[in-house]
């Protein structure tokens, strides 16, 4: 490890597709921990709940009844944050008070019909088919020519705010483009430019040449924890080709990277013997808006816990007002799911 | 109001002091929450604590007593995050992975010896002393050259990760700038060229005529709800004088900071009859880096309470992946705090 006093020491690093910075404190582990201890959500859920609004067969809030679907379903959002028919309008006061329509599409994805069961509890060919309707949806959405990005994305566990329990993820399509991606499309174009190659391909060398965050690699994709990860068990699913986005992958593709998924969920449920929460979304090329060749397709993995099931990473008061602050190192994450098991320990109880 | 179709429908405004954007969903608020139900934090905790790190004459990690005092008291954080005596050193791989190492001061105030306390249960003089203090540990970290920012700032209650309620804030100052700190003084710094004038001044002008965002106002300081609000209950408080930072502020500037701070936190105490819960924190000029007359001080309070003392606002998937969101309007947020009580809930119920 050529940076061992920066390992030793706070530091801080470069997040390099967003250009901004994370303040790393390695010594900060030793701190005791008397703050708030999380509950640990209930795990004895029935395979169907009558009351479940996304359980085949049962009714949802705009008064549609579910399908009694046997792989994965996909429906509008009943309380999108998002409209289509949002009208055109903006507003502006001197530069100072600024705001402008916006226009978008909510979808919820229901992973299985099985109101039990999570990602990892999948099979491959299973999540094959949840990357299948992600692929489908995506290809749908960027027919509308409105639609100027599309955020597939899942928040798994009650402290990440999902409000159903049953394995679902979500897909918000939007006119206009998001902060985080204009952050990554300024860098990436930037890095393109000078370059002519992917940031993220160049990266990934480096990553796979070093070895010291890499978890887990098949033929198609990287599971690796980011130099510069902000939460204390983030990742990076990174495809070793540099397309632009999820219509891409082949068929051998999209098995290898349910695959990832697989082996990443897994180990975090391993970590600390719970159904690990976390945010996580794929990160993928505008659309209806030209080129985008500087894109590589990526996937995001934003996972709250610190210590145990109980006890998380809180970004508040620092963080919030100043900079992103994480307190044990991502060569010291990484080694400790590199080296957990990809049999999931619920299977192994029985 | 002028912007009433806005109002109605999903929506973005521009943070003038980052030029980023918050997606606003006014119509959102209807969606049912079968989500995660906060714990109550108890509310019976003893004016002293033998086993409180913060109560005086108590011994802390570091093995020193803590003296009897009256007012406030201000030391060292035992498990600081940044160390004075850090090497310097960075790390830099072909641009990709890249480091450096950071100094800094981590230091803890304890607002009062009371345990039982919280800032807006503090008489008005009591508050101008943690103000005094404030001020004074401002000026003598500045006068260390190597220091470049101080960030003070307050976790208040378990969810936002404070892990002692005895009353108290942090202040961590540091050699270099941290991230939101270097957004808000581009901005600062443009509009300051340009304009000749600072840019919350003529924000606020806008504000306190418009009358539709302002909370509370006295001689030298503005509440309000700002336009770009991202938390539910966000607010801001904004000095009326153009000053760089807190050391500008005269004692009777001071005492009328401390009363700002009393009628927010009250009113906030008042929304759900609970002890509400936030990250607060002021932003201010960065030191030892020359003039930074663009620069205008002030303090953000970001609460994450949405619709009750134990439901909260997630700033999950979407937000974390693509943009914050919000499900109330601000100016919703301004009535409902501008129409509460100054007159603690607590006071009332005895
Ligand atoms: O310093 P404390 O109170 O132990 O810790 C709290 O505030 C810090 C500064 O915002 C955060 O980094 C921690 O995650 C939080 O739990
Ligand atoms: O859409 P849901 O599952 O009701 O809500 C959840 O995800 C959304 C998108 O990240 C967030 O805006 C909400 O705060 C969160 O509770």
């Amino acid at each position: 490890n050529e940076a061992q006093q920066l390992d030793l020491n706070p530091h801080r690093r470069l997040n390099i597709l967003t250009g901004e910075w994370v303040l790393v404190s390695p010594h900060r582990t030793k701190r005791p921990w008397q703050g708030k201890v999380e509950d640990l959500p209930e795990d004895n859920r029935p395979a169907y709940d009558p009351k479940c609004y996304l359980c085949p067969t049962n009714s949802r809030a705009d008064g549609d009844t579910n399908p009694d679907y046997k792989e994965s379903f996909v429906f509008k959002n009943d309380f999108s944050a998002l409209l289509e028919d949002t009208p055109t309008d903006s507003y502006n006061q001197n530069d100072l008070l600024v705001a402008q329509s916006e226009r978008g599409i909510c979808k919820v994805i229901s992973f299985s019909p099985k109101h039990n069961l999570t990602l990892p509890e999948l099979s491959v060919p299973e999540i094959t088919k949840v990357v299948d309707l992600w692929q489908a949806e995506f290809r749908s959405l960027a027919e509308q020519p409105w639609i100027k990005y599309i955020q597939i994305f899942e928040n798994k566990g009650e402290i990440m705010g999902c409000s159903n329990p049953h394995p679902h993820g979500q897909i918000w399509a939007q006119s206009e483009f998001p902060v985080e991606i204009t952050k990554e499309t300024e860098r990436q174009r930037k890095y393109y430019a000078i370059n002519k190659s992917s940031l993220l391909k160049d990266y990934l060398k480096i990553e796979l040449e070093k070895n010291e965050r890499i978890i887990f690699e098949n033929d198609a994709f990287v599971v690796l924890v980011p130099f510069w990860a902000v939460w204390p068990y983030e990742t990076m699913i990174i495809s070793k080709r540099h397309v632009q986005n999820i219509t891409a992958f082949s068929a051998h593709e999209k098995e290898l990277l349910a695959e990832a998924i697989k082996v990443l969920t897994t180990k975090y449920d391993n970590l600390f013997e719970t159904s690990f929460p976390y945010s996580a979304g794929m990160h993928q090329a505008p659309v209806n808006d030209g080129n985008h060749t500087e894109w590589h397709w990526h996937m995001h993995f934003y996972p709250p816990l610190l210590r145990s099931a109980t006890v998380k990473k809180f970004m508040v008061g620092y963080e919030m007002l100043a900079n992103p602050q994480r307190d044990i190192t991502p060569e010291y994450a990484a080694n400790r799911l590199k080296e957990l098991s990809t049999e999931h320990y619920k299977s192994k109880a029985q």
